[in-house]
């Protein structure tokens, strides 16, 4: 007997009276702790309380007290700010919260009065690092539900667990593209386990719903995606409760979609588009008593419910560090036997070999990209380890939000496309930064170095953007990012071994040409550190990624007139900048840094330092104007203002100026 | 007769020989100039020379010499990177290129071989800034095209114009959630003149497209997204011209679903997936015979087209200033008389007062927003302009590309939303930039201020993100991206009314609380400027936005022990920080930033300034943590690193250092 005939067994016949009295119990729950909280969506909880109840307490198998167990079936709240209801429902079943299982306590109905409060578990919307752990990832931004949904099918079905995903969206919501690109990926991908739930209630924030996304154009719609699609009343128990079963036994991916009301069971708010503002006092007292009447009327009788428990446990690993073999070995292993003895390889090639040595090492290795894996290398992956590859077309806002998925199911996702796509994402991004995901991150073709396919190609806000991640805690005594910008493919292979060592989400930038190695094939990198490449005491030039090959030229330049430069390879933020400014002390006081990128960067990193100090004095030198297309590197280069001779002439006044 | 009709007019029976005949013309061009620049795509290109030739030799009614006429049909061409056949088209018909009117050369064929040159106007993908202006976007990130038709097509209309936009979409890139964004936009608001036109190629960069971009799929989806559906062979010239007149006569925006080969015409690399790789010598030579044995196979013979033209000429406006009546009547026109007396009023509120003013004295300004209207308070635009207010649903992406589409079309578009919510557009954000698109950007609910709702809610990088682009030149002597960050009602006006003035992007941060007036109400602002609120001999503070008045807290309580504090309010990006630095040079030689963001922002902005100049020293205070939902901004202000106490201990710390 499989589990979900067990589940159907143990899912007793329909309890409509008891359904409807739970529904009416939790969402006198919502109103009084929205109430309490002075804020909140009390209406948008109310219309998705039969879905909460049929999910919660009778179609779900898990153990409420034990939300770690990688075995159970999820539900991913896309519709984050109806949270309260969630709440309600966990916190009427005693399900348990704490940041970790060694904290556990049961949450108490009691508690839900602390809804956002600074001191609560219960944030305003999900937030599971902050302890709730019922939720895989944290939710409130709209339109990314499903595709952490797609995230935890596949890694579900990596580990052979026979679970299911259920999803609840908002119908407003659906206006969200991500929505459309999450309901492709999970057709391509198969992934029948994931059960999407509509709640069509009408209403937006703003104003109603528009007809594009009426429930009955949803229906159309996901039919024309592929799915299999269910109408239904969202406050019909019945109906409910035989379209999950109906979405259980389809061996497609599922829509259920439900025409809800906003604020149902409050005559006195419903139609009002009342949208996150609390009710209190005698609005609050009608309200409850709009709800009780609501119950009369239906013959809601409370009862017990049976939920059903996962069939077994599935432990989270512990974390565990990632060793990557020699950086010969693995150049072989991936057939780069030439650009071995070469000793020259673009930094987006060495990804590819590194992606293959970390699979062949740890099976929790996943990699998904957007239809350039043959342009970030990570292709090489697919080919070596196919199995844990996922193709998730031109869709980067999905890709980033699946690998979220993939790393709540415990895996360690890499995510690669070029740089410049990344930007498509980077609400997805911060999202998985509120879940402390533990996600890899690849920009390949990043700065201005591709040249010649000109600046819709180009990342030039990156390295800021990523940058401006690295110095908050994420809570956990990491960075809320770390970034990797590699010079050569020793580094980008050692680059790609902390990525996968250090708990969190990482950002890794590679660049399009080949570039000669820097480093003997075992050098060693370290968290937050920086190399010297070049020793001088008449400057000091920081740089990093392809760039630390302009600043050596530069640098070897001067050297023929008599200055000589420390040069340093800054290759990850957050990072000690102390050697650097010691180095400048000693050479003239003064820090030339040359980037191929927009302000925000290792200019601001190190002015930040320097201008704490004061004693260093820190020259930036950036990309100064949009670029356009040219055939070469240096040319475009030498269009943005760091071109060779541009630095030269810096860093000889600059030189001069000691 | 409607113009329409005499477009029909001048559109001769299908000249289906002459059509092949300058398709083949067109994809030779296409193999040469790829080949010259050594890179390029001259697969995709060929995919389309049909299409192509169809609307820009036979349907479109414009003057290829006169792109500047914006009452001409336009080409969106989202699949950008196809543009090489676009441009030998333009060549073929002598078009019009230059950065402006004045600098007018005619487009030559021998031209094409300058395919991505440095000093070339033919970019890699479609920038009409370098000299395309038969282009109204860049194009090259995928997904955006449409997007941009829709505004155009709303601009049209605002102008009543009867003008079409053809946008043409490759398969894979129909992946991309923005395009279903779009199509829901362009239904909601019955823009019928929009014609897409699918090139289903079959194969995307890195492998096929998925079965959910195949022909099939895409006619089932845009049906379901209520658009009236048109299947043709995309290399049948009868059934491209009969199709674009259904369209024209369509009174619903209509998708023309064409199945396309890449690489048509050239039996050697067709099925190859041929992508982004130039053809050279042999393989050239044999790709050209190719073509002519495939123009023989369909007796192709070359003959004239008659291009019908535009039937009148609209010439953009030349810049102008948008000057904002006193302060006081913007409020009381808005309806604010109370929060005028009380003095008392938040940044988001102010702006929409702002934005109703400036619609009152410029019919070019315009305004969306993403269903937060009532929250960012462009609603108040809307209740007073309707006409020009564009709700655009909760699809970000969809959002700001249609506000790029508008400014192309001579409009000012104000387009606003939750600032968080804003890093969903980041790539779109970035294209408009390409674009030089003149369009203004607000986000709310800025930082960690609104408290409650918590991290999904609030921005954290849109500062670093904003400013990286604040000193980059976007060609025209204007940054890239200006940003403001008003503190106060007075200010957040004055701030609306610069952004109205200044040619190029902005971005304007607000606030969700409510906060009192810091200037008076006759105050000016300036580009790159900042204002002095105190002055001390003891320490300077800057900070800008809500924490401004965190920063005046801290300084009066200072005062209160003898410590006496410069405050700046640093209300845009790029600043000339000379100010502040002279300041601090008075006062003991630090200055102490207090943002409510992460790094990046003014803490980067002063120690680049004071770390080239070598003698401030600059304290940064920033958001050191992820924060989490509080009742009170005080609250998290005090989790995340910047609270009242904390700025506090800081300041005493720094002029106790003195």
């Amino acid at each position: 007997m499989t589990t979900a005939q067990a589940n159907r067994e143990t899912k007793t016949v329909s309890q409509t009276s008891a359904v409807h009295a739970k529904a009416i119990e939790l969402g006198k729950h919502a109103l009084r702790m929205t109430d309490a909280s002075g804020s909140g969506h009390q209406s948008t909880a109310l219309s998705i309380a039969h879905i909460v109840v049929e999910l919660m307490y009778r179609e779900m198998r898990y153990d409420p007290g034990n939300p770690w167990n990688g075995a159970s079936d999820r539900l991913v709240l896309s519709i984050g700010h109806a949270v309260p209801i969630v709440y309600a429902a966990y916190a009427d079943l005693g399900g348990a919260v704490g940041k970790t299982e060694a904290e556990k306590t049961l949450l108490k109905v009691e508690d839900l009065q602390t809804l956002r409060e600074l001191g609560s578990v219960l944030d305003g919307h999900p937030n599971p690092a902050e302890g709730v752990p019922f939720f895989d990832a944290a939710t409130g931004s709209l339109g990314q539900g499903l595709s952490v949904a797609a995230g935890l099918a596949l890694a579900a079905r990596l580990d052979k667990i026979d679970k299911r995903i259920f999803c609840v969206i908002g119908d407003g919501e659906s206006r969200e593209g991500q929505i459309w690109e999450a309901a492709d990926f999970i057709v391509d991908h198969k992934l029948s386990n994931v059960t999407a739930i509509f709640s069509c209630n009408g209403h937006g924030q703003a104003d109603s719903v528009s007809q594009q996304q009426s429930a009955d154009a949803i229906e159309k719609k996901m039919a024309a995606f592929n799915w299999d699609v269910i109408s239904v009343d969202g406050h019909d128990p019945v109906a409910l409760s035989e379209a999950l079963d109906r979405a259980n036994a389809s061996d497609k991916p599922t829509a259920i979609v439900a025409k809800t009301v906003k604020g149902w069971g409050v005559d006195s708010i419903i139609g009002k588009n009342f949208h996150g503002k609390p009710l209190s006092g005698e609005g609050l007292a009608t309200a409850l008593k709009d709800l009780d009447a609501t119950g009369e009327k239906l013959g809601a009788i409370p009862a017990q419910f049976n939920t059903p428990n996962a069939t077994h446990e599935v432990k989270a690993e512990a974390h565990k560090t990632v060793e990557l073999p020699p950086f010969e070995a693995a150049l072989k292993r991936a057939g780069l036997d030439k650009e071995l003895d070469q000793k020259k390889l673009a930094t987006r090639v060495a990804y590819g070999a590194a992606l293959i040595a970390a699979g062949d090492v740890d099976p929790r290795i996943v990699a998904v990209d957007g239809d350039v894996s043959n342009s970030t290398f990570a292709n090489m992956f697919q080919k070596e380890h196919g199995d844990r590859f996922f193709e998730c077309k031109i869709a980067e806002q999905n890709m980033i939000t699946v690998a979220a998925g993939l790393a709540a199911g415990g895996k360690i996702p890499f995510a690669s496309s070029f740089a410049k796509f990344l930007a498509r994402a980077v609400d997805q991004i911060d999202m998985a930064a509120i879940s402390r995901a533990n996600i890899k991150i690849v920009g390949s073709h990043s700065g201005v170095s591709l040249a010649a396919d000109g600046p819709s190609q180009m990342s030039l806000s990156d390295v800021a953007y990523f940058r401006s991640m690295s110095r908050a805690d994420n809570g956990r005594g990491e960075p809320v990012c770390r970034t990797f910008h590699p010079s050569d493919a020793v580094s980008a292979y050692r680059c790609v071994e902390l990525m996968a060592t250090v708990p969190g989400m990482c950002f890794m930038r590679t660049h399009r040409p080949a570039a000669p190695f820097l480093y003997p094939f075992d050098e060693r990198f370290e968290l937050d550190g920086c190399k010297q490449l070049r020793e001088g005491t008449n400057l000091t030039i920081a740089s990093s990624g392809y760039m630390v090959h302009m600043a050596l030229r530069v640098a070897d330049k001067l050297a023929e007139s008599g200055i000589a430069c420390n040069v340093f390879d800054a290759y990850t933020f957050p990072m000690d900048a102390s050697p650097i400014l010691d180095a400048a002390r000693k050479s003239g006081g003064a820090i030339l840094t040359v980037e191929d990128n927009f302000i925000g960067g290792l200019h601001a990193e190190l002015a930040e330092a320097a201008a704490m100090a004061g004693d260093v004095r820190v020259v930036g030198m950036t990309v100064n104007k949009l670029p356009k297309s040219a055939k070469t590197p240096d040319e475009v280069f030498g269009y943005v203002g760091v071109g060779l001779d541009d630095i030269l002439a810096k860093a000889r006044e600059i030189a001069g100026k000691k």
